[in-house]
């Protein structure tokens, strides 16, 4: 079992990009090692990468390496994020992406190529270093396509498959993982253009992001059975969707943010999730949201990005950091669990994708089935309707049991992304 | 008399920023003082000085410090323009600005005041240069408060006043220039917030940026007299609303786009507008746009951006480079001309202000009233009809002849800026 860490520089953030400290990035990637933690997610600029659409900042690159190649001095294992993008409420895009040359990251040809160039620059560059050990191609790059982002670049199903495929296969090698990452939008949202049968199959693990002030804290209270399982039950309902019975899932961002949850709580809050979140064949590893809080000296982030850091803004390990290295050590060596059993059906079009994504919610009857569930024992996984039909699928994933959901909820808890503070 | 240009750096255009080319970027100063200019307008990228609205990025600041001292080597005073904000079609506004933290850089109180902070230490910084001559506070601001951007955020031309004055003070020293840059925009659209009586009273001088693709060139004709006045016939609309006498005029940016000019014409255009314009008693210098054309592997430029260089994107001067050198030679020294002794009288209100903004512009009553007397040669000038009443103020300016502008002619030539290509 993988443990690790989304790693926030303690000096100046991601703007540290601009004026790498390196003194600093490797006293706190030794930090990191210091916990027993695995790997580090890291998180370059886009436009500092990018600046032009056909101009590449190859100090930017090597930049990027040397995080790389220190985290590996310190026996980390390192997995790069590419298109940020996006960053705890802030927008990073590059200029020629934006107002008067405004087009769709997406869609636009010349746009894509220029993405799945970056890609190449970055892979031949990253592969260098033994350290490295894959691509995710951006930070929940979702949320460009679809509301409630203000400046959407708008794209179909299909022509997210293409962006998908098109930057995934360049991103690959042999030795390396290739990945995508998104927000719950794909999950919840009826209509959104990255859909929950790409997550599960597109690229080499699913990755998921469990954010639990999406409605779920609110809705249920914050140290409620659902907030505690709501990790577990995203990575439950990622696996419907796979098509391969052996698929992968990373709990790519899991925190304890204190909009919703008390400071006083947040180790017991991350000691819960972590442990119901072990109850998963399928688990790859957990990598908390962050390392670093967010320096009090930066302004206009929502107030909670401050607080989400295994260690303080002066570098102290809080009692989260402590639970949370603690649970490495306890678990990093852990045996993989049984298969759950049961699995509840979700209704599923010819694609295989969810009739009602807003059913899957917080709140709604899905979300609300696999609870009851979980919380009577049953260890319930989920599954699609058209997955359910597939004998060999159901034996090889350890499935007897297939429980229909009929009843409807009404998704009255679910928070749709609406304003910064809902946002990594 | 000054003659100058707009650096653009040879490798990698403002994109240099991100990764200096010290040598290539001492080549470059070397050449542009070997044309025999005295000065540089310098333009930093606003995001990389200051990507948090309180954090400032030394480095950044230390980077434009070093390109200051380099000019200086050269003998070459440098003007620093702080908030791009806009260069050439595209736009580099700091991620606490927009999409998710869209506020407004003219109105909103911490974005003003960050804002003073960065003039604060842009100028406490510069001032230890010997070659430093003054601030710009940004290349063309204006565009960003009013239609067509896209992104606009709108204030009044009282919040104007407040945030102009608010960062030229800042800006200020006793040994260097206070300034900031306006588009055309100023001058002819009804209702923006910018206004005339604002860029010919604020600062330390007034700056025009007199760009021929505005209407003028395809109305007229783009070897046409009005064409080839339209520079000076700025200077003098600016002088109109002036209510210092003695006020100077400062032809910030010229060049010649080659989608309304032929390239063989250029040199010839050249000679003709800078010529012209020195028939201006109150002209403080003339700085071309731009040093080095935009290289051809750079992307998604307006065709003409990339050919408005004095040296070509090899570093090979160019025949328009060669035009300007001369003049540059043969006017450095140039005797101070006679004053204009008739005035046109624009009709104004009681803050002195344009009733018609768009008479002023290319085929308005105002701009056709001018180029016929000067047509005539009668040398005109411009004067509001306010101004036109203080007869100590006639004196001072040596105008001896009022004429009332009294046809109509509807405006109908001027291309309000609309898309990138009317944009630098």
């Amino acid at each position: 079992m993988k443990f690790g860490v989304n790693y926030t520089p303690s000096h100046g953030w991601f703007h540290a990009w601009l004026d790498p400290d390196w003194v600093s990035i490797d006293h706190d990637l030794q930090q990191i090692a210091s916990l027993g933690l695995d790997h580090v997610r890291i998180f370059p600029i886009w436009p500092y990468l990018q600046p032009n659409r056909t101009l590449i900042n190859h100090k930017a690159v090597a930049d990027v390496r040397r995080m790389v190649h220190i985290a590996g001095e310190h026996g980390l294992d390192a997995y790069v994020d590419i298109f940020q993008g996006h960053l705890s409420s802030f927008d990073f895009l590059p200029s020629w992406l934006v107002t008067w040359h405004a087009t769709n990251m997406f869609t636009q040809p010349e746009a894509l190529a220029a993405q799945q160039q970056l890609v190449r620059v970055m892979r031949d560059e990253l592969i260098q270093e033994p350290s490295f050990r894959g691509i995710t191609l951006g930070n929940e790059v979702n949320q460009f396509s679809d509301r409630p982002h203000p400046t959407k670049m708008s794209a179909t199903s299909q022509e997210i498959n293409l962006w998908i495929d098109s930057l995934l296969s360049e991103a690959k090698t042999e030795s390396t993982k290739s990945l995508y990452s998104v927000n719950d939008g794909t999950w919840f949202i009826d209509g959104h253009p990255f859909t929950p049968v790409q997550s599960a199959n597109k690229g080499d693990i699913t990755t998921i992001h469990a954010w639990v002030f999406n409605g779920v804290a609110q809705g249920y209270g914050p140290t409620s059975f659902e907030c505690l399982s709501y990790a577990q039950y995203l990575a439950q309902l990622s696996l419907a969707f796979a098509q391969n019975p052996d698929r992968q899932v990373w709990l790519q961002e899991i925190g304890a943010p204190e909009n919703v949850l008390a400071r006083q709580f947040t180790p017991d809050f991350c000691e819960e999730t972590v442990t119901r979140m072990l109850d998963n064949d399928h688990l790859w590893g957990i990598t908390w949201w962050c390392s670093h809080d967010v320096s009090s000296q930066l302004s206009d982030f929502p107030e909670f990005e401050h607080a989400l850091g295994l260690f303080d803004e002066r570098g102290n390990i809080k009692s989260i950091g402590e639970t949370f290295a603690e649970l490495t050590q306890k678990y990093k060596n852990t045996q993989i669990v049984q298969p759950r059993n049961i699995a509840l059906v979700i209704e599923t079009d010819e694609q295989g994708e969810p009739l009602s994504r807003s059913q899957l919610a917080p709140g709604g009857s899905v979300f609300e089935s696999w609870m009851k569930y979980e919380k009577e024992g049953k260890r319930p996984t989920l599954i699609s309707s058209q997955l359910s039909k597939n004998m060999d699928y159901l034996s090889a994933r350890g499935i007897s049991e297939l429980v229909p959901i009929s009843e409807h909820y009404g998704g009255k808890f679910y928070t749709a992304v609406s304003d910064p503070s809902f946002e990594n």
